[in-house]
């Protein structure tokens, strides 16, 4: 039998129960080549799922999926099993890329949850095993956890709690050895300690919480994992079997540079990896000034909760830094009290985090920092409406942070003006800053922004007209300027232009002084419209006959829909605008 | 020296200093008798604080606070540590009344922050560590958790990174054997463990971790502590300090019901314990619904994370609920994930949070909740403006839930509404749901509610009126109505009055409809306006001549200000209400 025709004869998992070992890794392969095209072809993760294919044959040759319950945490893992339940056409040519990068209930009675947040699969899988017992069925929950989830709060409190369930309940942690970037914390030393010790150390944290406990060493090996399954299948009693896999594994260079690998884009496969990007980006501009404020001030930190690319916290800034970059492991929680703890004694922490990510410590924002104003630095990455998954939209910051109060959160519209924010905050000793990243090619003015941002809520004055006033933020403020001329060509209107800046405050003096001549104010941001800024726009108009127009995404969770197509929805370009703009004034 | 002589010596830590070992069994004794007092004068946290009382004498005599710096996770431990730093005269007669229940940077310098939710310690003070060695100061940092607050994500986070910092780094652990309520998760167990083998067990998870450690069994022993804390004094590594001490010890009632006694009210010390309250609350409906549910259908599951009061899960509540109760620790983020495992499988869980608190889970109300439409329904308890302290505010959850996809943000207004909302959103399959539970005396109509909720965002309109439509939610009908009445009274206006039911949308039909002979719509919530409701209603006006005036808490932190103050200050009474419309009728 010849590879293709292995993955040929697999459509669900019951085709799996019928090969044997030979035929198992003969599968295995398949399955790796599937992978590698997929992400070649469409992006995703790859080192992760590459690392989890034998495990992944051995789960679904041990239980019985779908009355058998898998629980894949992150969906960092779950590639292979698509591929055994099946989904395998969103991996082999002709590729059909509707089949998601995660685990998804509307694509198979074999997922169970809509997951891509990491840490979760613990009380996921332990809220269905609960049910289980309360409704007397039978069978195995399993949660599959690894590559760096662990050390999330999430998990811990659901490691907590699965202990005591008194039922069936199995934890496959998938020891990579990696997060996405290298682990770092105290969790991964004990994890190294029981691989040292294949598995008998007595250090053992599982074993203290009652959890049984198995170790696997050779977590690549299908007839290991099968032996290490059969043993806790049907279990009474919360287990843990701790399996030890190469992240990469069979893709010489994601194992050779794991992080690097953990996700690739279209076309990794005949990428020239030495040819360097030396484009400016804002990453860039935030490593170049990090590194430069560093030299002159021992107290720069620079933070990440184990997501350093999103941030430009390359390797090459990591080792530059030295002791004054720290990543925290996934940790967002813990990431936003630790810079609250930096500040208030003395360091100057500036923290790199994603939009979808930063809702994930929306107490710590208020309580840890907001309540003590805490002078920490914030910057949210790749805010704005996108054609993202809908695990990781990116609209919802805005609500979430320009409504607690205290903290100051900036909306850059261009180079100078990050970089003059991102001074001010690192350098003031008042107020919690966060700095919404602008989402898009760098834009520079070539002046040096001079503006004082201690000045709050002051917004600027673009271009001074009359009628209609477009309040354009952050990576809107092109589609607001291209509004403006819009309006001119049409409409014959010298719009007033406004760069807010701040998201969490408004100028009310400004406001109050378009009363004068404008009727129609519009407000515009690259986020959720429910709860966000514009609407603070609207709330301060409410008494008087000024109209307003809030333009945003709508409160939905939208999943890999164009970018263009939300646009349209949403009425998001200039044109739609105008369109808006002309009725409302015709009326 | 008697009693009262030892505490009128102790001014400062450097007092403390001087005392020979009779005399801090002479100074613990007279801090219970300040904890009684204030306590019984003005409420606060009882028993961990009297367990904490040799611990606080104890580390103050070692260290050498503000230079040496603790951290008190939740504060819950922390009166010992105000009686010792200059606020004695918060608990002692003449009592000032002034000085917080709660750690405070306002109040002392040996305060680092303000503090009053729960696991943020580790990380905190892990900051504030690392940003001395930035700076290459040299003093000790201490982190002292204790009383549950162990199992909550961040402080497990915290400990993970704390283990590798590679400085001084010393964590006092309370272990008193209790959360608010009993403990139940494995971190648990594995702390007994500790204990029972005196500190000895080989399953030691800080030891697996990384961290030196040390075991007091005689946690309320000043010299033992002593002894201990001397031990580690300048450590050049993380360690942790594992000290067993009473909750309540010295108030034998508080030791024998841990749990009533965490939390005490005014005049306890007089109170009859006989006394059995049987006045009918929205506790008390809650606990008798959910009883009587379960009798009819086992997969009703009750669901808290470790504090049960503030639900109506009492004792009594919770024996007689059986398996079919769960109080999954301090673990706010995985009751979520939890619950949505539970719906997702069949089960039909109610989990009943306080609003302060619920904002801990964000991310997992969006990921694990919303995204997977798991019809799992949450009780939001306290959700209100309040003179509470400013780390216990509950005006943040319409902003932070109503903002999220998918989600039904209920609000009763009477008894009657909220028992068939509980029940229409155990029955239902479609949707998560969130209920705000009124925070007032019941009210009841006496007339059972047919309402059919599965219709969203349907308002209800209570009298139809014309040129002014008051839209009141949830506590604030009953403002509303008073609104209404002041405006027949003294403008002559018959309003309209409308109870909007869901705080998640808006009814646009209804709406628009009040476009017809209406020119005011005027919003109540009982929280903050920015991001909230009534900014939904005023957006959806924004492109008609409608004026709307939002009510509702500002954006800020408030510090145990006099709800009435609160009520002048953002115009929460029907006087002012009905003269800010009649200005803006005028104009």
């Amino acid at each position: 039998m010849n590879c293709t025709a292995c993955i040929d004869r697999i459509n669900s998992p019951e085709d799996v129960k019928k090969l044997n070992p030979q035929e198992m890794i003969e599968l295995a392969s398949d399955i790796r080549n599937g992978i590698l095209n997929r992400v070649n072809t469409i992006s995703g993760h790859l080192g992760p799922d590459l690392g989890f294919v034998e495990a992944t044959i051995a789960l679904h040759y041990v239980f019985n999926s779908p009355k058998d319950k898998f629980v894949f945490d992150v969906s960092h893992q779950c590639y292979p099993h698509k591929m055994l339940t099946g989904r395998k056409y969103g991996f082999l040519n002709p590729l059909d890329a509707s089949i998601t990068g995660y685990s998804n209930i509307y694509e198979s009675e074999h997922d169970h949850f809509i997951i891509g947040h990491t840490s979760t699969s613990i009380s996921l899988a332990l809220g269905m095993a609960k049910a289980r017992d309360l409704k007397n069925e039978n069978y195995n929950v399993i949660a599959v956890i690894g590559d760096g989830s662990l050390s999330g709060g999430e998990a811990l409190e659901g490691l907590n709690n699965a202990a005591v369930l008194g039922g069936n309940f199995i934890i496959v942690l998938n020891d990579n050895e990696m997060c996405i970037a290298p682990t770092n914390g105290g969790l991964y030393k004990a994890l190294k300690e029981l691989r040292d010790s294949n598995g008998t150390s007595s250090n053992n944290m599982f074993k203290s919480m009652g959890y049984d406990y198995y170790y696997v060493e050779e977590g690549n090996n299908t007839q290991k994992l099968i032996e290490a399954f059969e043993k806790v299948k049907d279990i009474d009693r919360p287990v843990v079997v701790h399996i030890h896999t190469l992240k990469g594994k069979g893709y010489e260079p994601a194992v050779k540079d794991k992080e690097s690998y953990h996700y690739a884009m279209p076309g990794f496969l005949n990428a020239d990896s030495s040819a360097v990007c030396e484009v400016e980006t804002y990453n860039s501009l935030t490593a170049d000034y990090l590194l430069s404020k560093k030299e002159k001030d021992g107290r720069i930190i620079a933070v990440s909760p184990a997501t350093p690319a999103v941030s430009g916290f390359t390797p090459e800034f990591r080792q530059k830094m030295g002791k004054n970059y720290i990543d925290v492991d996934i940790a967002e929680q813990h990431s936003i009290g630790y810079i609250s703890g930096l500040a208030k004694n003395g360091a100057k922490p500036v923290l790199g985090i994603l939009s979808s990510f930063v809702q994930r410590a929306y107490d710590q924002l208020s309580q840890d920092l907001a309540l003590n104003n805490s002078p920490a630095t914030i910057l949210v990455f790749w805010g704005g409406i996108s054609s993202a998954d809908m695990t990781h939209l990116n609209i919802f910051d805005i609500p979430l942070i320009s409504n607690i109060p205290n903290i100051v959160y900036l909306s850059p519209t261009n180079k100078e003006e990050y970089l003059a924010m991102l001074d001010w905050s690192v350098e003031q000793n008042e107020h919690p800053v966060v700095i919404r990243v602008p989402f898009c090619d760098v834009v520079s003015t070539g002046v040096k922004d001079t503006t004082d941002y201690s000045k709050l809520n002051k917004f600027k004055l673009v271009n001074s007209g009359e009628k209609v006033a477009i309040i354009a933020a952050g990576n809107f403020f092109k589609l607001g300027d291209d509004v403006r001329n819009e309006l001119k060509d049409k409409l014959s209107i010298n719009a007033t232009l406004i760069n807010p800046v701040y998201l969490s405050g408004v100028d009310t003096e400004l406001l109050e002084s378009l009363k004068q001549n404008h009727n129609l104010v519009i407000t515009l941001e690259d986020g959720c419209v429910d709860g966000g800024f514009g609407e603070k726009i609207t709330r301060y108009y409410g008494n008087s006959d000024m109209k307003v127009l809030n333009y945003g995404a709508k409160k939905e969770f939208t999943d890999r829909i164009p970018l263009s197509e939300l646009y349209q929805r949403y009425h998001l370009t200039k044109e739609l605008i105008c369109t808006d703009i002309a009725e409302l004034i015709k009326k």
